[in-house]
């Protein structure tokens, strides 16, 4: 059993689990406007690189939907379209097409074009999901899944066919196939991982690779899970996985809800636990794959890589293929992401360090492939040099 | 300049500083009697090793100083007895003294003894800061500096001539021999570390070695803030050191006060820095050193001592010669202490984990030998095997 973090609605809108009120509340927001939906992956209310992009081509969707029906009056009832004016281009291309589709149903014409102009009227419309996606995208620039997941809704949007209306249609059906998609890569990712799985095996991981940060069971936490669900009772030391506590948070809360056995430690506690013999093998996620093997992952993952590799413990990165990067020699090519110093600063909104004090905080940082045993993949556990 | 964070009041008492405050509120806790003091070692509100054992002297001597006042009437002003019914056996041996010294007083014979009996007075006020000792060192069980300050007042007490006011006098001079002892201790390994130092050196250092953990410039932290004094100008990488912050709480806090150039980083981000080259040196403390070289510190010193290996780093332990212990052969007979889960489920008060999650909290871990480039005391940069 394990807990996904996004859906539809009932109406068709997309709803996500608060993943910032966990696990002391289990809040969904209704996502049907553009601002709602950037607000939520750029506070990482919906977070992982897998569910981000999942969750963004269904917000994408129900924006549309939310839009069309309050324009057009097509979808039987009237919706409230809910773009704010902050959304800069979106907001300007939006304004430009449901203007013109007003003036068109109410018989006018204009400059704008016609009612007997349905070419018209899908240049606009595309031109306004091209700004959405525009907005969309850039809540999270270094986000390699949601950039893909959005190419791939754009593609869709302009090889589709017909009126507005057709082309939310198309694309709720692509949404709901890159969704249907990452969850059968995650199955197939679990599957091959249980290669990796004994009775009663002692699992640590870091960050949150489950079934919240994915539209599925999960990649590296998916593999314990699904143990966990084949009756093998494994046992996981959490990481608390500083600063966002991914770890303490979420993992945990994942594995509180599946009724398996686990134990949340500082990060700077896993050398001790690898040095004392407690640790059976070593699974992590991976942001990102360069083409040698190199591996850009959530930070703290290659000093337990180092340590893993110290104490002769078994290390693996869990990611779909489409996390490894051809285009990447090598993790020296990776930019690292720094966040903003309050994680640091003021942990849990609680000031702790002096107004002087200045602060480092990288998001991920590279672990060589030397370190690493193996990369488990939907298509099964892999070794560079990789196949295209 | 450095700021130290205990002294005498002008009445005598113990003055500290309330480091569970820092950096928000610089508060200085007054103590003479014994539930003050055991709880301000007990939660911290001193700690450092050295400190701890200053303190915990002090400490004995403002209390004793307060009772034998309140009751002798000796002392000029009359002080009100503020031992506490908590106190236990140290409670039990005070009611017993301060009833027989009364009884002594008023002139009143009985089976306690007479006025005119001054060595039945001096047992049972021995036996009472013998009690006093007990209670104060169970405090933190395992904190050898502790121990061993209050087994030298104790010692002290014993061979000292004379009354209890006496007595008191004499511990008064002890502990503040204590003190001086550490002051210079620490401006002894200052001096030495500063062969290690030089202009815009870039060190990294964990948890809290400073003046706040000491009674002067501190161990690792005060071969830094020597260096700046010497206007070396180093630029200090200070990890953040969960679960208690004493990095960004406190040494992060004694740099600003020093004007000393720093940044704060979660622990975990460390081996980045160390693989980007951008230290020179690792400075950390050590609670324990076995008599083959390796070192008990604060949780996530090994790692880093691991990570600084790996990139060439330099990796000093910086302790007093009293830290090193010739009756533990290794750090395999170090029994590292647990703290409790807490911490890490809910840190800085916020609960973070869910109450299904168990903790695993260890206090320190130990760092082998083969990992240490040298360890600075006040005799000089040292290496095993060491002589008695």
């Amino acid at each position: 059993m394990h807990t996904q973090g996004l859906g539809w609605t009932a109406s068709g809108d997309l709803k996500i689990l608060d993943q910032t009120r966990l696990p002391a509340q289990e809040t969904w927001i209704e996502i049907s406007d553009v601002e709602t939906l950037a607000e939520a992956i750029g506070s990482l209310r919906v977070r992982g690189a897998p569910a981000i992009g999942i969750a963004a081509a269904m917000g994408l969707v129900a924006i549309l939907h939310a839009q069309t029906a309050g324009t057009t009056g097509t979808a039987g009832t009237a919706r409230t379209a809910r773009t704010s004016p902050t959304a800069g281009t979106a907001w300007t291309a939006w304004t430009a097409w449901t203007a013109w589709t007003a003036s068109t149903a109410a018989g006018v014409t204009g400059a704008a074009g016609t009612g007997a102009d349905p070419a018209g009227s899908r240049a606009a419309f595309l031109s306004a999901v091209d700004a959405l996606i525009e907005r969309i995208a850039s809540t999270r620039p270094t986000a390699v899944n949601l950039r893909g997941a959005l190419e791939r809704m754009r593609r869709r949007a302009h090889s589709a066919e017909g009126d507005a209306e057709a082309v939310v249609a198309a694309l709720r059906e692509e949404a709901q196939a890159i969704w249907d998609e990452d969850r059968a890569m995650c199955d197939a990712i679990a599957g091959h991982g249980q290669l990796l799985m004994q009775p009663g095996i002692h699992v640590l991981t870091h960050c949150n690779t489950g079934a919240l940060a994915t539209g599925g069971i999960g990649t590296a936490l998916g593999i314990v899970l699904r143990a966990a669900e084949r009756g093998l009772n494994p046992e996981v030391w959490v990481d608390e996985t500083r600063p966002l506590w991914q770890g303490s948070r979420l993992t945990a809360w994942e594995l509180a809800r599946a009724g398996v056995r686990h134990t949340v430690l500082p990060d700077s506690a896993a050398a001790t636990l690898l040095a004392q013999r407690k640790v059976d093998v070593v699974l992590v996620g991976a942001d990102r794959v360069a083409w040698n093997g190199d591996v850009a992952n959530k930070i703290g993952t290659y000093p337990l890589a180092v340590m893993a590799r110290r104490h002769g413990v078994p290390f693996y990165a869990v990611a779909p293929t489409s996390s490894f990067d051809p285009d990447c020699a090598s993790g020296a090519e990776i930019r690292i992401e720094h966040r903003g110093s309050g994680e640091v600063a003021a942990p849990l909104g609680v000031r702790v360090a002096p107004a002087e004090s200045r602060f480092f905080n990288p998001a991920f940082d590279v672990t060589p492939a030397e370190l690493v045993t193996g990369y488990v993949t939907e298509r099964g556990i892999v070794h560079p040099p990789f196949e295209e």
